[in-house]
C-alpha cells in the first residue's frame, strides 16, 4: 500500500484517475488538491464517486504532498514545472499528466508552448512515460511525463513502422479524431453542446502541440537509427465524449507482412491489443480501459498502408497510463488495476 | 465459484451481464448460447470482450445449461418461459431478464403479452426480483424475475410513498426517460441513430407493459395494506445510450419530511442512495454501475412532491440487479462483484 | 419593405432570426449590434451566413436602431428594459426576446428575477407575445415580450384545458425537456458537451423562471375566468440541440372529448398543429419550423389527460415567434417567412 | 412549371428532395412511389411534411411516372437501371441518385456491384451529375447520374489539383467523415443509435464503392490529359445525423499559390464556397444547405497539402445535387430552390 496523492482533481482526467485509483488495491489517497474547490467534498463535486471518497478537496499550499509516496500531477500545462521539485526533493515519485517534462530540447517546448520553462533542469531526469517504448526506463524515473492521448495513439501506430524500412519515413500521415473530452473541462464556447454536437471538424490544422512530442520521441528510439521523419499531423473532433481513433497512412516502399511485423512488436505488450487481419477497431471497444487496439490494412492491396488505433483518451491516453506508469515505479503488477473491460454499449 | 450459463447472451443486457461476471470472482461462465452465433467466439462477436472471455456461443440444445449452479435468461420475452423447466428440474437456479414470470395475474399478463404463457404452474415459484422489496425470498428462490428497468426506477421512487399514508396514492404520475439501449439490440426503424439521435419523443403512452408490473408489485406490498393504486406512465426516448431518468410526481395529503422518510426507508440499501436534498442527479453518476440515486424535491413549497430517480438500465435495470440476485441466491456479498464506479464523463 | 435592428446578434435566437429574416422577403436588416463582436463581419461569427450578410457587428451606442421600423432584442434579460426607450421614442417597434417584460406584476418579476426593474411604466404598454391568445393586441404594439420557449409550449398545451371545466385546474403537471440551446450560448461547465452529451438530468426543480409567466398569462385569459391555477413545472436537459418536448399531465373531472376541443381552439392557427389521435409527436418533426405540433392522449383510458407537444426552441420558442409577431405588427400575412419545412432526418 | 415524379420516396434522400422540392415554385410533385407504402399519406409516413404534400405513395407499376417532365430515383442501387428505360422512352428525363449509371466501365461497375448490369445500353447515354465538371453536358441530358456524397466531397477538393501539376497525383489520400444519414434508412445493427451512438471507427477501409467512381470522373477530365492517379480513401463514421467532411492529403511537387488556385477554379461556382485562408470548416455551417465549403490548409509550412471540405451528405452530396441538376436540365436558374441557409446551431 503506498500513499497517493493528486494534484488538480477537477477536471476529467483527475476523476478518471480517482475512479481507476478507487479500484486498484495497493494505493491510498492521501490528498486531492484544487485551489478552487478547497474543503468542498470530492465526492459532492463528482458525485460519480460518492460512496467510495471521503475525503474533500485540499489547497495545494498546505496538501501533505510531500509524505505521498506518489504524487499525480493531473493539471494544465506549466504547473507541474513550477510546482514539481520540492515534491521530488521530499522524496516522492511523480507522474506529470501534462506536457512540461515531455520534450527534451527546451527550444522546442518554448516554441511551441509560448512561455519560459520553469525547470529545465529537471529534463534529463524526466523519462516520456510510453511504457512501449521506455519500460524500463519508467521502472527507476522520478519524474516521468506521461504523453498525450493523441501522442499515445499516433506512436503505437507507428512505432513498428518506425523501428523499421518498410515504408517512407519521410512522408507519414496521422489523421486524428478524438473526442471532446480530450480538450479538458475548460469553458470555451467551442466545446458547448451545441457547438460540437451533431458537428464535425479539423482543429489545429496549423500544428498540433502533440507533432513535436511523437516527432522527437520516435526520432529519439534506439530503433531508428536517426532516420529522417516527417509526419504531417490533422486533428478532427468528434461529437462523442471520449475515445480517439488514429488513421495512420504510410507509403509502402519494401513489401513485408506488416500484419506479422506489428504482432511480432507487440506479442508481449499487456496494453496493445493488434487486431486480426480485416478488424475495423471501433472507440467503443477500448471505452473505460488501458487497451489501444489497432488494426493493420492495406487497401485495395495498393501501395500505402493503413494503421487504425483506438484508445480511450482519458485512460490509455492519460490516467490509465499514469496508473500503468505508477505500476512500473512501484513494482506491482503493470496491469494492476487496469483490468475492466469496456462499458458497452 | 459456480458454474453460470447464460441463454441468449447476444443482446445488450447479455454483454453487460458478460462485463461485471468477468469482475466477479466467484463464477465460472462455462456457456453462452445463441442459435444464431453458435460456434461464433463471444469475444468476436463483441470486441469489448477480448482478452477476457475464450468461449465461443453455443448451440442452445448442446450448451451444458443443466450443469450450472446459476442460468441466466437474457432473452426477449418468450423465451424462458418455453425452455427454463428442465434446467430448474436438473437443479440449476435460474434469473429471468424477461417478463416472462414478472406477474402472478395470468390474464393480466396474457392481456398485456398477447400470448398464451407457457409455464403459468411456475408462477407460484417465481419470486419478483427487486432485492429492496423481496430480499428474503430471493435468498431461496428458485427462479427469479428480474424487473423491467423502468419498473425498478418506478417502485423504488414510490416505495416509501406507498407504504405509507401521505399522498394521493390514487393519481401517482410517473414521467419515464431511458436511453436508446433500453429497447435492446432490434433492428427497427425507429431504433436508428438518424431517427433517435438529436431527437426526443414519448412512447407507449397508451400503455406500457412495465405498468401492470409495477402496480401489481406495489399493490402486493405488504406494507400498502391493500390501498388502491393509481398511476400514470408515460416513457420517452432520450439520444443516449444508457441511462434512466423517472420524474415521479404525487400530490401530497398530508405533510411529512420527505427526505427522512426516503433516508430512513433506505438506509440499509446497498444501490439505492437517497442524495441530499436539492441534489438534481444525472444520469452519468451511475453509468456502467448498479447504483440507483434518488432526489426527493418539493417544488416552490407547493402540495406537489417530486421525486428523481436514476439508474443505468443496463445495470441496476437489468445485468446489475441480476448479479445482485444471484449473490443473495449463492450467500455471496450483496455487492460482490457491482462495486465499479461510474465512467465520468 | 421594412428596416430591422437586431440587438444582440451572437448567441443562437440572434443567428435564428438573421436565418429566417434572410429568407422573409420584406424585410431589410439595417443593423445588428454586438459591444464585444464590433467591427466584424456577422458572416465570419457565424459562417452559415455567408454570402447572405455582408454586414459587420456594429457598436450598440452608434447603430442606427432609431432609424428602424422594427428592434429585435436577442439579448440576455436585463439588456432591453435599459435600452428600449429611446428606441421606442423614436418610433420603432420592438420585439423583445427576453423576459424583462413578461410579467405585469413587478414584484413577481423582481422576485423572480433578483434585480429592480429598470423600467416598470413600460409594463402597461408591453403585449406579451403569444399570437394564440393575443393576436389582435400583437397587431398594434409597440413592444412585444416575446414568451419563452416552455412558456410557450406548456401554454398551447394548457390554453384548451384553462380555458373550459373538463380538468382540475389546481393541480396541473408539466413535465419539461428542452435541447442544450435553450441555455443559450453561455460558457458554462454544465452546458459542454462532455457534460451534456449521453447524459439526462432535471434542473431548475425548485422553481424555473418560466413559471410564473405561464401562470400570469393563463390568469390573465378572458376566459378563464379567475379560477384558481396550480402548476408544477419541472424542467429536464435532453442531449440534443434543438427542440422541446412538454407532457402535460391533468385530472380529468368531467369528460368531454379532448381530441375535438383541441382541433377546434386551434383550427385556424396557422403554426398550431393538433395532430391526429394516437400520434406520439417527436422533436424533428418541427426542427427548423415555426410549428407546435400537439398531440392529447388518455393513457389506459384513465382519469388522467396527457398533453404532448413540440416545438423547435429557437424558432417557435424564440425568433420564429419573434418573426411572427413581427408579422402580425407591421401587416404581413402570419406566415410571411415561416414557411419552411423542417430538415429531416 | 414542370412535373415532377419521385421513384422510392421513403429513404432519407427521398424525404429531403420532397422537402427541397417544396420550396423550388417551379415543380409540381404529382407522383411518390413506394410499393411497402402505397395507399399511405407521404405526411403520415413523414409527418414533418404535414400541410404541405397532400399526395399518397403510389405503387410504382400504377404511378404517372411517364406523364412527368421529370423523375428522380431516390432508390438503392439496381433500381433505377431496370426500371428507367420505359421512363425515359416516355420522353421524361431522370435524375438517378444511385450508382447505377455513374460509371462508364460495365466491367468495373460488375465488378464493385457484383450484379450484372440490366442496362449498360444507357452508360453512353448517362451524364455524371457534378456541375462543377460536367455543367453544360448536364443541361442537355435525358439521363443524370446524381454523384455519391463521398465522391462529391472527394472531387471538389481533387478538381484543382488533378487539373494541374503541383502535385504527386499517384498518391493522394482522402480520409473521409460522414454522419450515419449516409448510409440509408437501412435496419441494420451496426445503424443502430446504441450501436454508432459515443462512437467512432473506419468502414469499407478494404475498398469503397465511391472509390472507383472518383478515379474514373476525375480520370476522365479533359484538363488531366491522361495522368495516372492513385488514391487512397477510407471512409469513418462520425456519431452525427447529417454532414460529410473530408480531409485530403497530397504531396507538393511544385509549388504555388494554392490558396489562389483554388479560389480560382471555383470563382463562379454558386455551391462551391473556397475559404478565407486558415479556417476550419465545419459540418454544421452547411447543414440543409446545397453548399460545399473548402479551405485549403498547409500543416506546419510543410511539403503535403491538407485539403478540407464539408457538404451535406443529403443535400449537395445527394437531393440538393439532384435539385440542381434538374435546374440545369429545365433551364431554371441554377440556384433555383437552393437558397436556405444552414440550420445553426
Amino acid at each position: 500500500m503506498i500513499k497517493v496523492g493528486v494534484v488538480g482533481g477537477t477536471g476529467y482526467t483527475g476523476v478518471e484517475l480517482l475512479r481507476l485509483l478507487a479500484a486498484h488495491g495497493e494505493v491510498e489517497v492521501v490528498a486531492i488538491t484544487s485551489r478552487a474547490e478547497a474543503g468542498v467534498k470530492v465526492a459532492e463535486h463528482f458525485p460519480s464517486l460518492r460512496g467510495r471518497y471521503d475525503l474533500a478537496f485540499s489547497d495545494p499550499a498546505k496538501a501533505p504532498l510531500k509524505g505521498c509516496d506518489c504524487v499525480f500531477f493531473a493539471t494544465p500545462n506549466g504547473v507541474a514545472m513550477s510546482q514539481v521539485k520540492p515534491i521530488l526533493e521530499a522524496g516522492a515519485r511523480v507522474v506529470d499528466f501534462s506536457a512540461d517534462f515531455r520534450l527534451k530540447d527546451r527550444a522546442v517546448w518554448e516554441k511551441w508552448y509560448k512561455v519560459a520553462h520553469a525547470a529545465p533542469e529537471l529534463f534529463a531526469d524526466a523519462v516520456y512515460g510510453l511504457p512501449e517504448i521506455n519500460r524500463e526506463r519508467i521502472r527507476k524515473a522520478r519524474l516521468v511525463a506521461n504523453p498525450g492521448c493523441y501522442a499515445t495513439a499516433v506512436q503505437l501506430s507507428l512505432l513498428p513502422l518506425v523501428e523499421t524500412d518498410h515504408v517512407d519515413h519521410r512522408h507519414l500521415i496521422a489523421d486524428g479524431k478524438s473526442g471532446v473530452s480530450g480538450a479538458g473541462r475548460k469553458t470555451e464556447v467551442e466545446l458547448l453542446f451545441s457547438e460540437a454536437a451533431d458537428n464535425f471538424k479539423a482543429y489545429a490544422v496549423k500544428g498540433h502541440r502533440h507533432h513535436p512530442e511523437i516527432v522527437e520521441s520516435l526520432a529519439n528510439l534506439e530503433g531508428a537509427g536517426g532516420r529522417e521523419l516527417g509526419l504531417t499531423f490533422v486533428p478532427h473532433l468528434v461529437p462523442m465524449v471520449r475515445g480517439i481513433l488514429t488513421t495512420v497512412y504510410a507509403r509502402i516502399t519494401k513489401d513485408t507482412d506488416f500484419q506479422a511485423l506489428f504482432e511480432k512488436r507487440y506479442a508481449r505488450e499487456p496494453f496493445v491489443d493488434v487486431l486480426p487481419p480485416g478488424t475495423q477497431p471501433e472507440t467503443r471497444w477500448v471505452r473505460g480501459t488501458n487497451q489501444c487496439r489497432i488494426a493493420v490494412h492495406r487497401p485495395l492491396d495498393g501501395d500505402t498502408l493503413v494503421v487504425l488505433a483506438v484508445e480511450d483518451n482519458l485512460v490509455k491516453g492519460a490516467a490509465g497510463q499514469a496508473v500503468q506508469n505508477m505500476n512500473l515505479m512501484f513494482g506491482f503488477p503493470e496491469t494492476k488495476g487496469l483490468a475492466e473491460l469496456a462499458v458497452v454499449p
